[in-house]
């Protein structure tokens, strides 16, 4: 092995140990992690097959089952971001040919819209503006149109901030045999959800939001029925990482290696998972609920308009209408490059029209409310 | 949004905040992460569109290129494990249809098998012993014979410990236009890699082994060749979260939001590399060899043999031969219970045969060869 190449240090950079400023997170996410679960981030890793490090992830399991208020046995963090989640339940869900409905009311839509595509599925759509939401009545118009094998909705829309009402849309899904999936990115700790009781049959979220950690595990879930589905299907999932068969062979029983787990990312979630439950999830929800009020109040107060009905509006992440002759992005510059407080800028439809407005996890409190406040009270 | 659902509690466990055990990681990975690289990772996020997180993104970049060799622009990291990584190169490079030929001499090429049939590949093998590499007149055959559009070998495997020599194999690719593709996760920092100079295409590794960080940030790279390719292809990558081209909308100039990044990963693989560019990467392969060097002579010392020929030795991970008549596992099962100390079993025809002590990035250093070896006469 001798080697005689020489070294190419172009791309030798020298750096300094990080040194980075400290922001307030209040864009769409990630929001600022709880002190504790950073803490936790930095413990010695153990292997993924330690008895120890698989106590932790029993743990996980069963504590995202409680804060999705879910029984079903396939609810895991897949080791990706938000986005990886999603392309697991498509992936695991969708055959080539389904069709497969997307109700598209913001950019998460459409981004459902792209990966069932690329999964082979006969894609649908409904859509609506930006910020408004489906009917009962609109649904079931569209399942009698489509009679989708798959019908995808976002719960909580983070491009706009509008939230999508479940309640009795799996009744009519029921009727054609269609799997009822839905986003839950922004909702998942901080807005109230209920995936058995509203028979939602796969659902993934992020962990750098309503939960409090930071990004790169992701939460996933799949009914008993979305699972007897997965298991008739015929040929292998085309996606390897994301199978959730071979998935649940490392996070069931057998504990059969897959891939490595990002350790201490899931050190991070189990801790903000832990402090979720001991506050209670309901608690959590109406923390945000309760701190989303008071933000809506303070923004009035100087003159902001929402976007959003009030009726459907969601406490994590609100689109507040940037005022006539503003320019949007120099407003969010300035609060970041001044303030250190980070705001998210409108997308697609919204781009320039809304700012958008996280209150998460830890981040969701008075103290958070009341920093930005001032700070826009400067730079508007 | 009245909510008359209650709240069902039974999955509400009750924890304390995390308390794991020290362990001294010698197994296939992941290896204990420098204490620096730790303190990293729990450094207060940043938004993931941050200029100051950008610039973290930059130095990840260039810092990737130097420890793999290259100069290729599309080097990055996939949020997500190895196998991401892996399946990273697969996705953007294997159209349904392609022949694409692996070189199984381990768990790992049976794995790339796996997933290019996953993507509709023609997928040919040439395979060795567990422990054995191919030579060049073996490779050559078996590119005349099947004409691959791909080949795919993996550098270090992990199963084994062997390492497959690479020079003079892209000078036979040339001949077919084949693109070839090596899997580097046991090798990247901790063995000598020249990916320009030896003219591959497409690779992949991860961050907890070599390169000193914990697990889910992991290396990826593409050569312009592989990447014009990929523009030419007929359709989507059928797999959205791992499609380089959208990627490098996120990671290139354009900076377009894309998926969220693992911020906090991000910072501790930064921060190996920078640790890793401090020593210069030659100095750690040498670090590597000399460590790998000192291990096989204190296991010959207590009697203890190796698996793989010394020529084909990775000086990253060692396969040692379990002696006639012990137990493999009740071995390592000791090792982790009473000395806090992991090595890893064999795996498929290597299971019960051998255990894999890894020794890579931090780990690698006399200290941990002298606990082992100490343990290891305890135990056996």
């Amino acid at each position: 092995m001798t080697q005689t190449v020489s070294i190419n240090n172009r791309q030798r950079l020298q750096l300094s140990a990080l040194n980075l400023p400290k922001r307030l997170l209040l864009g769409p996410g990630p929001s600022n992690a709880h002190p504790d679960v950073l803490a936790a981030m930095s413990t010695a890793p153990l292997g993924h097959l330690d008895p120890d490090f698989l106590k932790v992830m029993d743990e996980i399991q069963a504590l995202l089952r409680y804060v999705w208020q879910t029984e079903n046995p396939t609810t895991i963090a897949i080791s990706g971001t938000g986005s990886a989640a999603m392309e697991a339940t498509i992936a695991n869900s969708v055959q080539p040919g389904d069709v497969v409905l997307v109700g598209v009311t913001g950019y998460f839509g459409n981004r459902l819209v792209d990966m069932a595509g690329r999964y082979g599925a006969d894609v649908k759509t409904i859509s609506k503006p930006w910020g408004q939401v489906f009917s009962l009545d609109e649904l079931k118009t569209a399942l009698e149109t489509h009679r989708p094998a798959i019908l995808a909705l976002v719960h909580a829309e983070t491009s706009t901030g509008a939230r999508q009402p479940l309640e009795g849309v799996s009744a009519l899904c029921q009727e054609f045999g269609t799997l009822l999936l839905i986003d839950t990115v922004t909702s998942l700790g901080g807005v109230p959800i209920h995936l058995d009781e509203w028979g939602v049959d796969l659902a993934y979220s992020c962990s750098q939001k309503g939960l409090g950690c930071s990004p790169g595990a992701s939460p996933f879930t799949m009914s008993p029925r979305a699972w007897d589905r997965l298991q008739q299907r015929s040929g292998k999932v085309p996606n390897w990482y994301l199978d959730s068969t071979l998935l649940m062979k490392y996070w069931g029983q057998e504990r059969v290696y897959h891939h490595t787990a990002p350790v201490n990312l899931y050190y991070g979630l189990r801790e903000a998972l832990r402090i979720l439950a001991d506050e209670g999830v309901e608690n959590s929800w109406a923390r945000h609920q309760k701190n989303a009020e008071y933000l809506w109040e303070q923004l009035e107060a100087i003159g902001l308009k929402m976007h959003v009905d009030r009726a459907n509006r969601l406490p994590t992440l609100t689109t507040v209408c940037v005022p006539e002759g503003v320019d949007a992005k120099a407003i969010s510059g300035k609060l970041l490059q001044e303030h250190n407080i980070e705001v998210g800028n409108g997308l697609g439809e919204l781009a320039g029209k809304v700012w958008r407005v996280g209150l998460m996890g830890y981040n969701s409190k008075p103290e958070s409310v009341d920093r930005l406040v001032a700070a826009l009270k400067q730079v508007l």
